[in-house]
């Protein structure tokens, strides 16, 4: 059984340094991150209002990190849920065996997630029903 | 002397799946980043035409990835010189000892840098003349 839940989803806000020359914004791992990255991948162009996602790991952790407009995250974790709004600037910790579901509130929002594994086909519950199960074991 | 030369700097066209829901793109460290990553940082909000960067860093390796738009960097190793423009969805690998400029071509234009160091202060040569001397030893 995995006994990741809700609690565990932490939101940090990231440091952001602004002059006229732009907005550089931070990531010290040793801070934020509570593994070795392997992965990241990066999600933009998603017309307004779209939901992505919806799926858990069972063997991933992740940590995301909303680099332009609004991301809405819909989070399960078999017993409880729970609504995250990550704004610009914001990371958040996503433990495995934790449904979420985002959606892309503003056009030009952009998400960015960091993986402690490479990517693995075999390692996504896509089935909510699925999850459910998994959950209870 | 650090003996990273202009032919170290490599460019990458990483991985972009596009459908309606918008564009995902993928880095697999394994694939592309020769170092464990412990920080990252990304600009934006750049006015277009900004110039940035404009240092060496003695010991950090960084891999630069445009995240949008288009980066013209300008690179130097003490005895070459050669200028990049790296697009969306491209990444480059920049060893200590080369300096950057980095040129923000259109508004819009995104950088997202991975770095095998925390920041350290003392890390950075900005000063061109003192960054030669120094290619020279």
């Amino acid at each position: 059984m995995n006994d990741s839940t809700i609690e565990s989803v932490t939101v940090n806000q990231l440091p952001i340094m602004r002059d006229p020359r732009g907005a550089l914004t931070v990531v010290e791992f040793k801070d934020f991150i509570p593994f070795p990255v392997a992965r990241l991948f990066f999600i933009r162009d998603v017309p307004s209002g779209t939901t992505r996602g919806a799926h858990a790991h069972f063997r991933c952790r992740q940590y995301m990190i909303c680099q332009n407009g609004v991301v809405r995250i819909a989070l399960a974790d078999g017993s409880k849920e729970k609504t995250i709004e990550l704004s610009q600037g914001q990371g958040m910790l996503v433990e495995p065996g934790i449904f979420a579901t985002e959606t892309y509130l503003d056009a030009g929002t952009e998400l960015l997630v960091l993986c402690d594994r490479p990517y693995e086909k075999d390692d996504y519950i896509h089935d909510i029903t699925e999850f459910m199960n998994y959950r209870k074991k």
